[in-house]
Parts: C-alpha cells; sequence; structure tokens
C-alpha cells in the first residue's frame, strides 16, 4: 500500500522528538519510542527526515541535536535551557521542511506562528487542565493529531486520531500459551491489580503480577497478603522477556480504573496472541475488537465468567489483527495521510 | 537633553516584562520595577511605547496582556504556560515594532532569530551557569546590555552596561539625619549584618537593621545576641518608610561578601543624602564616587575609622550625585541612545 505519491518522494520532514531520554529510549520513554518507531517508518519509505533529538541518539535519519546526552541523563543539563534550545533550532531551520512534525508537548506551539513552515503536532495526552490553553490559542493554524478519539479535548480541533503503532517484530506469536494470567503493568489502584487478583481466584488460574510498583501502601494492602503459588509478583520486566512474558500468558487482564489515553501492553499482548479482558475506559473500546483480539467487561465477576471466551480466541488471528491495527506500518502510513492533508491545504 | 531625533518620535518599542509580578510590582520585584520606570520614562519622551505584561498592570504606554494577574498571584495559571504565551504573543506582533527590549531573562532570545524586528535584552544577572548558552547561542544576533560592568560574562558581547535608575522623587533629602547607622538588607552573611554590629560598636553608635530573615542561624547566632539600646531590628520596611529610614541614617553600612549585581538600597540612600560605606565587591566600585557620595573599605575596622569622613559629605551633594548618575531619566536617555545605536546598526 503505496501512501507515498512518487513526486512526494522528496518531502522533507523535521522530527522534533522530546530530549528527556534518547530516541530511541533505553528504558522507559513513550514520546521517545513513538519518535523513533515514526522516524524509522518514515525513512524507509524514502522521507527525507530530519529527527531533532538528543546527541546520542540512534536513527537511520540525518539527526540534529543541541544537547549530547538527555537532560535526564546529563546533570550539566539545565532542562529548561536545553528544551527551549532544542525547539528553537528546529523552527530556525523551518525553512528547509516541507513540515514539521512536533510530538514534543505544547512548547513548540509557541513559535509556531513565526514560521511559515505548517507544523503537525501529535497531542500525547494534557499532563495538566492548565496546559490547554496554549493548545487552544494554536488551535486551527496549528494541526492536531490525537492518539486516541478518548484522549481528544472537547475544545479543540484534530485533523485525525492515529492510535501509536509499536514493532510488533519485537513479539513473536504463541500459538500455545502458558496457562496463567497475567497483569502487566504500574502496580495501582488506576491499573486494576487486586481486581486482577479476584479474577484469578474465582477464576481458578495462578497469575503473574509483573510491573513496577508506584503506589506502595496500594501494594502492601491489596497485592501482598495474596503473594504465594497462585498469585506471583515478579517486579518490572525488561523489553527482552516482553514477548515471552505477555505472549506466554492465557490472558492479559487489563482492569483500569482511569481513563487511559494509551496504554502499551495491550496491543504488545495481542501481537503475540494473547486475549485481552479490560474495563471500557479511555481508549479501551477503540483498541480491543470484542470476540476477535479481547472483551469488555465491568467488573471482576463479569471478567471471570468472560474467561473461558478469551480463551477460546483464535490467537493467530488475534496477533494478525494486532499488526493490521497497531503495527507501525499503519501507524506510518496514516501519518503520511494526515502529512498530504496538511500539504494539500496549506 | 533631548536624546530623541525629532525624526525618530515614531519610535515604536515593545517592552517585554516578566510576569512573576504585577508593573509596576506591588511589593518585591526589581525586574518588573525596572520594566516599569524604562516604559514610564520612554512614554514621557514621546515614544510609542507597547508594554507586554500582567493585565492588571498600571502604565501609560499601550498595555498587552495574555494573563490578568501574575502567576505569583494566581494559582489558576501554570508559570510555563502563562510565560510562552507571554512571550510569543511579543513576537507574533513583531512586525509593529521598531524594536523590541527584552526584559525578561533568556527565553525570549529563543524565539528572537525567527522575527526581523531587533532585540535588545537585558541581562539582570546570571541565576545559574547553566543558562549561560542561551545568551552565548544568540550572542552577535541579539543585543546585550549589563546592569553593570562587575555583572559582565567574560564570554558575551554587550553593547554597553546601563546602571538602573530609580524614581528618585521617592526619596527626599535629608539634610539633618538622625545619628543612628543603618544596615538595610536580608539577613544574611553575603550581607554583612554582622560587620555592620562590629562598625557600630567601634563608633559608640546606634545600628538600626532593617530587612527581611534570609538566614535564621545567621541571624540567631550574630545578629540576636547584639540587641539591645545599641542595635535594633526592626524588620522588613515598605516603599513608604524607605525614604525617611534611609535619609534619616548618619550613614549607610554595605559591607557586603559577595558579587552583588546592583543592590538598589546603595543608590536609594544616596538618593536621600545619606552617604555609604561599603566593601568594593560586585558593582559597588561602579556606584559609589569615593569621597563624593561614601567611601569603599576592606574591613570593619576600617569602616569605623573611614566613618567620621563619611559623616562630614556633604549631603546635598551626595543626593545631586545620585539624581544625575541613578536617576531614571539618566536611564531612560541611555537605553534611547542604546535603541538608536541597535537601529542604526541593523
Amino acid at each position: 500500500m503505496p501512501v507515498l505519491d512518487p513526486e512526494r518522494v522528496d518531502l522533507r520532514v523535521a522530527v522534533l522528538a522530546p530530549i528527556s531520554w534518547r530516541v530511541p529510549p533505553r528504558h522507559y520513554g513513550p514520546w521517545e519510542l513513538f519518535a523513533s518507531l515514526l522516524t524509522e517508518g518514515l525513512v524507509a519509505r524514502g522521507v527525507d527526515v530530519t529527527l531533532f533529538a538528543t546527541g546520542d541518539s540512534l536513527t537511520a535519519a540525518r539527526l540534529s541535536s543541541v544537547v549530547p546526552r538527555s537532560w535526564s541523563e546529563d546533570d550539566e543539563v539545565d532542562p529548561k535551557v536545553a528544551e527551549c534550545l532544542h525547539i528553537a533550532s528546529v523552527f530556525e531551520r523551518a525553512d528547509e521542511f516541507d513540515l514539521i512534525h512536533n510530538g514534543f508537548d505544547f512548547l513548540p506551539l509557541t513559535y509556531s506562528a513565526l514560521v511559515k513552515t505548517p507544523v503537525l503536532t501529535t497531542i500525547h495526552g494534557f499532563s495538566s487542565p492548565r496546559i490547554v490553553p496554549v493548545y487552544a490559542k494554536y488551535d486551527g493554524r496549528a494541526t492536531y493529531v490525537s492518539i486516541s478519539d478518548s484522549d481528544r479535548h472537547p475544545d479543540l480541533t484534530y485533523l485525525a486520531t492515529i492510535h501509536h503503532g509499536i514493532d510488533t517484530d519485537q513479539f513473536a506469536l504463541h500459538v500455545e500459551p502458558g496457562e496463567y494470567l497475567l497483569f502487566f503493568g504500574r502496580i495501582h489502584p488506576d491499573k486494576g491489580t487486586a481486581e486482577a487478583i479476584r479474577v484469578a481466584a474465582r477464576s481458578g488460574r495462578r497469575l503473574v503480577i509483573a510491573g513496577i510498583i508506584q503506589d506502595q501502601a496500594y501494594f502492601d494492602a491489596a497485592v501482598a497478603p495474596h503473594l504465594g503459588a497462585a498469585v506471583e509478583y515478579i517486579g518490572p520486566v525488561g523489553p527482552e522477556q516482553r514477548s515471552e512474558l505477555l505472549g506466554g500468558a492465557a490472558a492479559l487482564l487489563h482492569l483500569i480504573e482511569f481513563e487511559e489515553p494509551f496504554g502499551l501492553s495491550v496491543v504488545e499482548a495481542m501481537a503475540a496472541g494473547t486475549p485481552v479482558i479490560a474495563t471500557p475506559r479511555g481508549s479501551i473500546p477503540e483498541r480491543i475488537d470484542e470476540g476477535v483480539t479481547g472483551f469488555l467487561v465491568d467488573t471482576p465477576e463479569q471478567a471471570a465468567r468472560t474467561l473461558p471466551k478469551a480463551l477460546d480466541l483464535d490467537r493467530s488471528a488475534i496477533r494478525s489483527r494486532a499488526v493490521a491495527r497497531f503495527g507501525k506500518d499503519r501507524m506510518v502510513d496514516d501519518y503520511l495521510r494526515a502529512y498530504r492533508s496538511v500539504l494539500d491545504g496549506s
């Protein structure tokens, strides 16, 4: 599916990544991971990409940097200083690009009206309602892309929702999974760790809990008392073991209690062929195809009742759907379409 | 002394003030005070000034605001959001101005290369060596003014040093002062409170100490044990009482132990006719005319020995010199000259 016109092969795009972490991030860094997957995908399509990121970033694109390392990893650097110089560096070269793709939150918008080059911004979320005024001010002039329909702000105009893609090659299809159920994420009431324990108890299956402890009191009260042969806590899990752990699970329990903008583990589990049972909060209803990749439930009891149906799902079909809907290629296609729309309209 | 050419009377200047406080500040806010004195002085000369400041600011200039109140006085406002919108608002209107005068630290510089209008920046000081890279990057393109020669950074190029001016009308000449010596400033080892106490003890005069306690341990150890009839601590003093307190002193003791960029109290004391005895640190040697407005000393003992000479100085001449060198009119003249220089060179 060649989305890119042959005559547009000389498209020059600047991707502005955050500099909290390297691109791609060594460990944590979801926005930097997004910038990396997008940049490498664009380069693979023949787009002329300049990635604005830390100097130690790894990319097949041209790299432009004002700091050698991320401010999280360099005490010499003042984050505010590094960020404004980083942002200025792309806008000062605006004439060299057909489009600037801002993956760096709100601050770059305040430079955008000073250049002629169109700016497309992926809004990764609103850390506080107090940052909305910046998006509101540049609404109409800048172009916004939401990462899920559920994450849209009612006062803003969006060109499109483009769900994140992942590198599905990193997740192997597990046709014959293990018998355990999996909780994967930070240990926090928002994420429904206690609810997952209840589902496991009702269904008579073992539960594996993986993730950092974000709320120690919650862990002590709602998780620790249940630990034993039936409930195992294995701590955080690095990139290398994710495929094995997610793919080895009979099902992923994602009984969240908050409006999650985009939880990567749901998509990663599906890429490994593992069905997901989740509460329909945040972007979950947009991402789970009921009866194909998982089921939506409201309570742990309903989750336990639904489990047999989930275990019957075709794991090969789950992976296929995940690759089609949440592979990085689909994301790159969508962004190329969005760029086209901006450039045709400008 | 008409510094402004008749043909330049249509000069259009944007003054970008901080929004930490109102302009002018109700209490504390030295950068906002500077912006106010400069703006009102420029307006009085017929310059077409637009002041970018909080919405509750008071000015004879045109006022442009993105926030109704300062972020220090409004919990609804995110400082980072308010500041970037505030800064963008002046650069987005750059074409309307012949010159933008940046009194807002380093962040505005990162927008300056995106507009054609020249930007003159008053560098109020370096809060950290980590902010110097921003000034270094725009050195040569932006124009820098230092507030004292001593505050210059060796790596940067400056158009001029322009000492701050004050509204000398707020300080009445006191020809017949009281007998007390005065310490005026925050109670901190940097400011030499203990040294002032030693001078007073040696000279047999009463000492009045005014200012906030910034270092409580220092106050407890070095100040509190001396309090009594000879040493009085009166706390911080508001704008209304400054003239009376400074002018009523026989001399101001300013035995600082750090490189002070610009202490206002020294100039205010002189405006009230009061001689200053100070250590030659920071900008002090640039501001005290030895034998006219005060004396420079290295130790409290030397200060005590020098005191009789200081008390013999002509208080009327002290004020005259202060008005000439540190009145707001002189500051406005100097900035008009600097604007001229930038515009003739651009």
